[in-house]
């Protein structure tokens, strides 16, 4: 399966694309495809912003063709202006998905961090470590967006594993060998995957 | 001038379109092209609710060829969930005007009010009244999200007007010489231009 994540914010959209990838043992692995964000310019209008993001996220899903796409469930705002503009960019992030025929699946902040560190109340730098170690990249993403975006599909990942081992009945194999390798398992490989915004 | 009135909702999304014609005596006057809602599911998930909002409002675009999209500006919501959802629907409308080329303009409902009643905290029924007989309508909309849309266009050209008789010199006359009519000047008129949802 192969999940692309989008981090939304009315500046910056971080985008990772994962890759849920069986290795030479038959185990699942995550592989990284792409990341990076989107970048408006604050001073735009915001129909152009949108239209930019919209148009950035339809050429990543025509070249990588992900079979599903993830977001996060956003609870808390400063205030209604700003859960306006960011449900604005979340909007196009969904149509962008519905276009292509793609489902979208919502994730809540505390859900993202226990799938990729363990912990839902995890600091960013530690959500950012685990990026790295979980999908074997050299380094941590270049962009802090692009590293919450990899979490978001590395979370829906983490979660449609499971599902699918917990609806597999206990005399059959599941599909999926995937569970959450430990920070120490991963060997840091190299890869130019991530750009900076 | 033709322009698109959108009153963004999760549910309805009502569209009202307006134009600005000249009269036999030259004086401008509002004309009601169309109007009505787009009705999507609360069952449905949001990125099909939001694809069906969408196509709506680019056909109607590409049908109607309006010069100006105008939508509500919101400052109040219930909380940051209705906030995001709502968002969602104003980001989808504003990217349709971008892909068309349209600019849109954003209007508070105080100037929305002031512009249709001439009083900013007039009540819902004030405003249905006002837009009906602006419009020179035989009834008031059958829906309310349509009348809201109206409203909105009506405020465009309304406000679109006073600032370019505000730049025209006092010794040239202003090309438009639209100005808000009172309720008794517009005489109720047949017309079939707008839907039930």
């Amino acid at each position: 399966m192969r999940v692309l994540g989008i981090d939304c914010g009315t500046e910056y959209t971080g985008y990772g694309i994962v890759d849920l990838l069986a290795d030479s043992r038959n185990n699942d692995r995550l592989v990284c495809i792409i990341c990076g964000c989107i970048k408006v310019s604050p001073r735009d209008p915001m129909p152009t912003r949108l239209s930019r993001i919209s148009i950035g996220l339809q050429e990543l899903i025509l070249q990588h063709r992900p079979d599903r796409v993830a977001i996060e469930d956003v609870f808390y705002s400063a205030n209604v202006k700003s859960a306006l503009k960011l449900g604005q960019v979340r909007g196009v992030a969904m149509l962008a998905a519905a276009s292509a025929g793609l489902e979208v699946a919502e994730y809540s902040p505390l859900s993202i961090k226990s799938a990729v560190v363990g912990y839902g109340r995890a600091e960013k730098h530690q959500v950012q470590q685990m990026v790295m170690r979980l999908l074997n990249l050299n380094q941590i993403p270049p962009s802090a967006d692009a590293a919450d975006a990899l979490a978001i599909a590395i979370c829906h990942l983490h979660t449609a594993a499971t599902h699918e081992r917990q609806s597999t009945p206990a005399n059959q194999k599941s599909r999926s060998s995937y569970s959450r390798p430990s920070p120490e398992s991963a060997a840091p490989r190299t890869t130019r995957k991530c750009t900076p915004c």
